[in-house]
């Protein structure tokens, strides 16, 4: 094509990213690893002016890091689209140029809700037609660590009127007693897959009950299906799966099987996955969670925009952190709080912004 | 409360609404009945100096009428809202304020889309981010009639791509063969529970399928579930949901008995759920058909802004009427061409709009 470059104005969609390290408040334990940093990509799409901004969170377990997300980021073409509400055809293809690398494509899908909202002037939760206030109080972890660590982050925590406990590990019932000397608050547990034998699980659900605690989450291997449809069907408290599902397609899988879903951007692609995944898992009955990575203001405040049609969040990831470059969505009194501000609601911490 | 009316400025939506009564061009019969006009009451909601409108169409064997529908929308106090975004919570407003009425439902989800659209200067295909190329071609209807009648009307359509054929009457044979002596376009036809005998439902769509046939609609009545698993299981043509599907939480009880749906905005109570509709039906790998009643160019536009998300669309309602209040949607060679104009991409036809 006779198109010489410098003198047609650029048109398409311009991705440039940047790797950066999250700093984590404390040593993150769960069943089976612990760590002290977070590898994320920083994206940014600009057209016509505006700039939108997306993350990619990518926890080490989970296969993607800096070098798989560049490789896949530099292959994507979106200077080809020409209009970023196309969103059913751009993230379609940025779906099918690869498989995988979920987190890094939600890094796109962010960053497009971002700009169209900006474009809108209007957020993405009002977009949607969502009332804000409906955004339940997000939990905040506490991490598997020795009595005394624990006492001191559940004292750290105390605005919070949830606190998500990590069991999985053989002092389970010295992590529950020992908050629960500290705090009276609502409890929930993420076993991340902990647990082994069924009965052994619902003993310890009964007990949990007792303590407070308001639901379970992936008490068991995500492959022992028969082990956690016995356990959702027995169970006082709600089962939710995490690890079992990851996109849209998984939900019609658990259906039967768990209680409800732990929707988490990093894992379905982003926000319009994570939508339509809420219309198939409310109409299937199912309790919805949305949940986060630890990741910076920007995944969480694109998480939270879909917070009102949530039963439970669990958006604490920015609060883990100590160089959060970017400043977003606000918990008062432990409560998410939705702004009126345009796409996904967040302004550059300068502080903590990498240059480029 | 110390609130004087005239002092402080309206704040709410301001509905209002006027019964209209449709000119059909042709004498319309389905397998039951036939009428020459349609009543639909107009809808409109006011804020901000935005104004968008809305429709019920209420064919009279759906149960709706004038009165109904009056009495319906006149209960409603939209005034409390002072959002229009809000949808989430004015709609299950709307939905819960009384059972039934799902037309009347419609025209305020309809004039909501097409004022905010407004407000956000953009139509709902785009703020959904569909790609509106990708809309259908619309069928045009052909209703049962003398072989006489049946050449002219199919002579008239003969712009557009694809021909609904109404059956389920005796002449069947004679309604197909009559097409066929005209055109050789793609057909489909709408069987409006007229057969009832499984094995000769089955031998029929061997012979439309001969016939250039591509699918089948609600061949035979809605509540005869296990011959219509059967049927569908054995047709080598697609078997569509009409009568048998109207609301959300009718996806999944028709889903393995039918190979597809056809949404109607005055069966769902309008754009929103349609929406939910088609990302259920999508994730269950039901074809999508998106359907009107005889309606204006409102409520036909509005259906229109979902189509691209469709497999087919019979969105003719406005083309069968001569009265149209409204210039929208444009069929352009028999295709559906959405343009980039806000809310549901409508005009008032002066001439024929009701002076209010």
């Amino acid at each position: 094509m006779l198109v010489m470059k410098g003198i047609l104005p650029e048109k398409g969609l311009k991705l440039s990213f940047e790797p950066f390290e999250l700093q984590l408040k404390h040593v993150f334990t769960l069943a089976g690893s612990s760590r002290s940093t977070t590898p994320v990509m920083l994206t940014r799409i600009e057209f016509g002016g505006f700039c939108g901004y997306g993350e990619a969170s990518m926890p080490p377990y989970l296969g993607e890091s800096h070098k798989t997300a560049a490789k896949y980021l530099s292959a994507l073409k979106l200077e080809q689209f020409s209009d970023p509400f196309r969103m059913d055809e751009i993230l379609d293809y940025v779906d099918n140029i690869a498989p995988g690398n979920t987190a890094a494509k939600a890094a796109i899908d962010i960053a497009l809700h971002d700009l169209t909202g900006k474009i809108l002037n209007k957020p993405w939760h009002k977009i949607w037609g969502f009332s804000p206030e409906k955004a339940p109080d997000t939990s905040y972890t506490i991490g598997i660590d020795m009595p005394e660590t624990v006492r001191q982050k559940v004292k750290e925590a105390s605005g919070y009127k949830i606190l998500k406990v990590k069991l999985g590990s053989r002092n389970d019932i010295e992590m529950i007693e020992t908050v629960r000397s500290v705090t009276n608050v609502q409890i929930c547990v993420d076993v991340n897959q902990g647990w082994t034998d069924r009965k052994k699980a619902l003993d310890m659900i009964f007990w949990l009950k007792e303590k407070g605690v308001v639901f379970v989450e992936q008490p068991m291997p995500r492959e022992n299906f028969d082990d956690i449809a016995w356990l959702t069907q027995h169970s006082p408290l709600p089962v939710i799966a995490d690890e079992a599902i990851q996109r849209l397609a998984d939900v019609q899988k658990i259906t039967g099987m768990y209680s409800g879903i732990n929707i988490k951007l990093m894992k379905c692609t982003g926000m319009r996955e994570a939508h339509k995944i809420i219309t198939l898992a409310q109409a299937a009955n199912l309790k919805v969670m949305i949940g986060c990575m630890t990741e910076t203001s920007c995944a969480v405040s694109a998480a939270a925009q879909l917070s009102p049609k949530a039963n439970w969040a669990d958006l604490d990831g920015n609060l883990l952190i100590s160089n959060d470059p970017f400043l977003g969505v606000k918990i008062i009194e432990g409560k998410i709080t939705l702004t009126n501000e345009p796409g996904i609601g967040i302004q550059l911490a300068v502080n903590n912004y990498p240059a480029t």
